[in-house]
């Protein structure tokens, strides 16, 4: 692995996240972090899968609170997924850092799917988020197909 | 314990966490929500105190980011506080269950302390900051204090 790489997507993806990142202190309180904010974000958009597959009834304010919260939690993650976490035992593979522009493409489409799924939300239209969810759940499994275990 | 007390309480604190909160499958996704919640609060609570004490250099940019994301995550924990979360070994104690009214008068003087730390971010004034943030470290305490073990 070429290393300049690695620390290189490290302070691409600390920009990424924006200025609210910093480096942590023991590499196992970055995968605390990043476990802790997928964790967050998996809650929040099966609770939007729920009304977009009519599984509960749909609310519109309910769906708007679940999007902005997803969308503000998808920022997070990536900066947890630092290169001195590699050698833990978690799910994430060692193409995480192997990948390193396929991961951070991985994790901006997301970013930008779940964008248009709150934009979607702020409409109130079911439709709308239906279409999105999709979009947004699709960019979520194309990235643990390839980059968890 | 007088179990409809725990049941009101219940009910209190989903609604005073919104309507993004519903209940969850099983006691354990509870748990591992709230502990995820206080997790990442705890993490950029704590960013916000390197630049109030001095530790690190203040960038208003960066405190605001902290205490909008603190802001956020302030209103999620408590819903993971279920009444069938009290057999599982946490860090938890019994008293969140006994002392509901407690618990919840705790949970919203943080979520006000929160409230007002986010709000002199915005300001970007650091001495507005340090105020706030001794205020809203004292509510986490005071909390932990009497209902973590």
């Amino acid at each position: 692995m070429k290393l300049h790489h690695v620390y290189g997507l490290a302070a691409i993806l600390f920009a990424t996240a924006g200025h609210a990142q910093a480096p942590f202190q023991k590499a196992e309180d970055a995968v605390k972090y990043r476990q802790s904010a997928l964790s967050l974000m998996g809650t929040h958009f099966s609770r939007l899968g729920a009304m977009a597959n009519g599984r509960v009834p749909f609310d519109a304010a309910v769906a708007q609170e679940n999007a902005a919260l997803v969308r503000t939690l998808s920022r997070l993650p990536w900066a947890g997924f630092t290169p001195d976490t590699q050698g833990l035992t978690t799910k994430a593979k060692p193409e995480v850092w192997r990948e390193t522009e396929r991961f951070q493409g991985a994790s901006e489409k997301m970013q930008a799917a779940v964008a248009e799924l709150d934009a979607a939300a702020r409409t109130g239209d079911l439709n709308a988020i239906r279409k999105t969810f999709g979009d947004a759940a699709a960019s979520c499994k194309a990235c643990h197909d390839h980059f968890r275990r």
